[in-house]
C-alpha cells in the first residue's frame, strides 16, 4: 500500500509498504482522511523532534515511520480480543499511547502521560491507505459525521480541551489569539459551550476573512488596540478567559491585558522559545496562565457530539489533497501560509 | 508628633506633624512597630510609584504623606460610630482601602479592588507615633501576640495568601524561590498548612543561613541543579506547588521545571520588567502560573491564629530601629542587603 514515510528532515516519500495486519487487541482501519498537523510540519522542516530515533518506550518503534496522527477511517479487519467493534464501523482515532501507571495516567490525565506516544509519530500512522491501531484509540462516528469531519476530531479536541480549561460557562466573554486551525477550533468549542461574546484576534486578513465567514467576530491587532477595545467592551472587567493559539510574544502580552481578575489565559500553543512575559499582570490581577496539551476521550466524545449536531463547518479553511501531493501541496503550502488545514485522502 | 514624611525620591524626613484625631468610624492608634516594606524602598529610591501625586480616588490624599503600612499598635482614642473596640486594645492593621463596589470587591476579593489604596501609601501611615485608621482595618491581637509580631502580620499575610493560592494540602511538597521576608513568610505559611517537605532556594549564603536557623531545608542554586534535585526527590513527579518570592528570571525558569503536572507556580513577586518565561513548560505539563497580590481579612485572621500558637519566630531576620534612623539604618541598609526586615519603634 502507499504511505508517506518520514526518514528525516525534508525527507518524506510516498513509498509502497506492506499492508499491516492487526495484532491482539488491534483493528485495521482503511484511512478515510488524515490531516496534516503543525507538528508534522515541525518534523518535516526541523525534525526529528517527537519522532524517535531509538525505540520508543511504549511502542518500541523509531524512524523511519509512516506519518499521520489526525485521521478517520473504516474498520476493515478485527484482531483477536477486540470487543464492541465490527468491520465497517466508521471511526475517529484518538492517537495517544499512554503508560497507564504514571501519576497523570493514574488520575485520568493520560494526555500528559510521562511516556506519551502518538500513533503517527511513535508508530506507523494514518498517512497511508491503511493502519492498525489498538482498540482503546477508537471512537465510533455517528452516521451524520462524515469521514472528513472525523479526521478533524483530533485537532478540534485539542481546542475543545483548551476551551474547557478556561473554566468558562454559557454567557461568558472570551478572546482567542490566532485564527489558525486551533484558534478556529477554540472558537467552535467556545460557541459549543454557550459563549456568544467571543472575539478572535488575528493579524492575517486571509485568516480573519476565513473565520468571519464561519460567523466569528474578529479584531485586527495591527489596526485596533485590542486591550483597550476589550476593556471598553467588558466595562473594564476584562474577559472571562483568553486563549493563546498563536504562540508569539505580542499575543501573550495582549491576552494578559485582556483577562479579568482571577481569570485564565489558556495557552494551547507550541512556543519555540521562552517569551518576554509580563508576569506582573498576573500578580496585579491574580490571574493565571494555564497550559493545555492534547485531549482525553471526554474531549473526543464532546466534539463528536457537537459534530453530530452540525456544529462544525469546514467551509473555506479545509482542503483535501491526494497522498502524492503531501510534500508540495501539504507541508510547503501550509508552511507558506497558502492553506490553513490540509487533509490527505489516500483513496485519490 | 514625630513622623517619617515622604516628599519624593530620596526625600524622607522625620518631621514634627500634628497629632491626628479620629473622624467618624475611625480610631487613633499609638503605633507599636512599623515594618519597612520593599514597596517603601521602591518609593524611596525610584518613586513615587504608588504614592499619589494627585488626590487618590478613595482617600483624597497625595504626597507629601507619612509612610508606613505594616504596623501594629494600641488604640488610644475611639471616634464616633465605632463599635466593638476600646481604648487599650492591641491591634494589627490591615491597611487596604477598597471601593466596595467593583467586580473584585463584590466577590470579596478587595485585595484586587480596581481603586485599591493603602494606609501609609495613599494616606498618612504608621511610621509615626500615632495614626488614625477606619475601624474595618483593625484586627485585635491576642495577649500572646506581641506588638512586634503584630507589625509582621501584614507581610506574613501577603505570604499566607500566596501559600493558599497554591491549593496545597498537609503532606504536599513545595519549593520556595527566595528567602527574603516574603519567602520566609511563605515557608512559615506552608508549615502552618501542614507541609513538612518544603525546600527554599536562595543563592545568598546569609539568607540561607537565616532561614536554616528557623528550621528550613534550603538549596543553593549556584551549586545544586535544583530541577534535577527536586525531580529525584519527588520520584519524577515534581512538587505540588512552587512559589516565586524572588522575581527574577532564573527563579521563574527553575520553578517551572520543578512543578508537577497540573500544579501551580504561585507568583508573589513584583517584576520590574517582563521576563523570558518558558511557557512551553506550562503546556507540556498542563501546569500554571498563578499571580498573588496582598491578602484579605481571612489571611490576617489565619496568620494571627498561627502567631498566637507560637508559629512565627523572628530570630535572626528582624531588626528594630528608632524612627530617626529610617533612612540610613532602614532604607539604605535594606537596599544594601545588610538587613532583612526592619521594624521602626516610634517610642525609641
Amino acid at each position: 500500500m502507499r504511505a508517506a514515510v518520514y526518514y528525516g528532515p525534508n525527507k518524506v516519500s510516498i513509498d509502497d509498504v506492506p499492508d499491516p495486519a492487526p495484532a491482539h487487541g488491534e483493528v485495521k482501519v482503511r484511512v478515510g482522511f488524515n490531516g496534516i498537523c503543525g507538528t508534522d510540519l515541525h518534523e518535516y522542516f526541523a525534525g526529528p523532534i517527537f519522532i524517535p530515533t531509538s525505540p520508543h518506550a511504549l511502542t518500541g518503534n523509531q524512524a523511519p515511520l509512516v506519518l499521520g496522527h489526525e485521521f478517520s477511517g473504516t474498520i476493515t479487519e478485527i484482531g483477536p480480543g477486540v470487543d464492541g467493534f465490527s468491520e465497517g464501523d466508521r471511526v475517529a482515532i484518538e492517537p495517544i499511547y499512554r503508560c497507564g501507571t504514571c501519576g497523570p495516567c493514574a488520575s485520568g490525565r493520560y494526555n500528559i502521560c510521562k511516556f506519551i506516544g502518538f500513533h503517527g509519530l511513535m508508530s506507523d500512522g494514518g498517512m497511508a491507505e491503511s493502519t492498525v491501531v489498538p482498540q482503546n484509540m477508537l471512537h465510533k462516528l455517528p452516521d451524520s459525521v462524515s469521514l472528513q469531519l472525523g479526521a478533524l476530531v483530533e485537532p478540534m479536541s485539542v481546542a475543545y480541551h483548551a476551551a474547557k480549561l478556561g473554566n468558562v460557562r454559557a454567557g461568558d466573554t472570551a478572546v482567542v489569539m490566532g485564527a489558525g486551525p486551533i484558534g478556529i477550533g477554540v472558537w467552535f468549542a467556545l460557541k459549543g459551550l454557550g459563549l456568544d461574546d467571543v472575539y478572535v484576534v488575528e493579524p492575517s486578513p486571509v485568516r480573519r476573512a476565513s473565520i468571519e465567514n464561519l460567523g466569528a467576530k474578529t479584531l485586527d491587532p495591527t489596526s485596533v488596540n485590542v486591550a483597550e477595545f476589550i476593556g471598553d467592551h467588558t466595562g473594564g472587567s476584562g474577559v472571562d478567559a483568553a486563549y493563546d493559539a498563536a504562540g508569539v510574544q505580542p499575543a501573550v502580552e495582549t491576552a494578559l491585558q485582556c483577562i479579568g481578575a482571577h481569570k485564565p489565559l489558556v495557552s494551547v500553543a507550541i512556543y519555540e522559545k521562552p517569551l518576554e512575559t509580563p508576569l506582573l499582570n498576573l500578580v496585579m490581577n491574580e490571574s493565571r496562565i494555564q497550559g493545555s496539551l492534547c485531549y482525553t476521550g471526554d474531549d473526543y466524545r464532546a466534539v463528536i457530539d457537537l459534530m453530530a449536531n452540525g456544529h462544525y463547518d469546514t467551509t473555506g479553511w479545509v482542503t483535501t489533497i491526494p497522498i502524492e501531493q503531501v510534500v508540495d501541496e501539504g507541508f510547503h503550502a501550509l508552511h507558506a501560509g497558502k492553506k490553513m488545514k490540509v487533509l490527505i485522502d489516500p483513496s485519490l
